[in-house]
């Protein structure tokens, strides 16, 4: 699906509408009013409208919003409605730890494959039944374990090339935990995950609040 | 210090710049022009400008910045000029795996207590020296490790209690690994940590462009 140019918050936001609505469906919820689900998302209902109309109509006045219908709607605006295959790089204690994160399942992301460089790791099966493989082997393992999206939680020192090999492997899409900016082609999409800037922003607020 | 109503993205984009300066530091380069400073951050010069500006005036017009003293300032601005203590609550493997992250030292942030309910975790000491406390005791273990910042790795089930318990022992800062949105009073910050939130961007962005 092709929209016109939809601000990168917005679509963080819709990803923390699609979780509340998602809980919402397990609590058997069936509609919600637009000020509801703007509470339950810790935003105000106007943006929760703003953000919906970039890609339509969404909800019944003086009814609300459906929580199947738009959950349904929000995924396929995402490109959730279809599983999305992981490759893990760097099998540490991180990696190790994120690969048995039932998070990533809840959502949709499976882990396929994993690599690492280090001889005591590769060859080994992981508790997800996935075998470690070297990072060598990367290009075949992209293919035949049909991986989409590489997550590189590797030292900084390594993250650069391994960004390397996953695009010439034809990924186009990278979670980078490892704490450097790593610069990929246009074609590639990379978003970052440091832990430490979520805690200044905290530090931040503790400061200037104190 | 403190300074008027500063949008949260300035401050995120404040870290960012934070962690390029520092590695500049590391490479001991002096001087760098606003030009390379945004590309080595991924922004344009006029945001690191407009970012700078809701706090005084930095850079010297034709020469660039001065790579520690704007390091200095920004760590100011931002709290960063003395360290800050983390106490974990939930020490699986996502957790364990966090206490042993280099990047949370290297930024000035230091696990001084480990909490947890598991009897069999309880008394153990952590590689970092840490004895892990029974969660009952956090209201000590806050006072005497001089704990700031609660980090929460339970499962999704047990957050909002951890939450409670903390913001009762005085902690006004939680960094939230549990994929639930988490209720606090005003006086507490939170910052939400969701993997699959930066995945679901990546997803939007793979199909969108598909």
């Amino acid at each position: 699906m092709k929209f016109a140019k939809i601000p990168m918050a917005t679509i963080s936001r819709l990803s923390i509408y699609s979780r509340t609505l998602q809980e919402l469906m397990e609590e058997e919820v069936d509609v919600i009013s637009s000020e509801r689900l703007a509470k339950q998302c810790a935003v105000n209902p106007a943006q929760i409208r703003k953000d919906l109309a970039y890609f339509g109509e969404f909800g019944v006045r003086g009814v609300g919003y459906r929580v199947g219908d738009l959950l349904n709607q929000i995924k396929e605006i995402l490109g959730l409605n279809r599983p999305w295959n992981l490759g893990m790089v760097g099998v540490g204690n991180l990696g190790s730890a994120l690969i048995r994160h039932a998070n990533f399942l809840r959502h949709g992301y499976v882990f396929t494959a994993a690599f690492d460089v280090d001889p005591q790791k590769v060859g080994r099966r992981l508790p997800s039944g996935v075998v470690i493989k070297h990072l060598e082997e990367v290009d075949e393992v992209v293919k035949d374990r049909d991986v989409h999206v590489g997550v590189i939680t590797t030292p900084s020192s390594a993250a650069q090339s391994v960004a390397n090999q996953l695009v010439l492997a034809g990924i186009n899409g990278i979670l980078n935990f490892a704490p450097i900016q790593i610069q990929v082609p246009n074609c590639c999409h990379v978003e970052n995950v440091d832990f430490t800037i979520k805690l200044d922003s905290i530090a931040y607020h503790l400061s200037s609040n104190g």
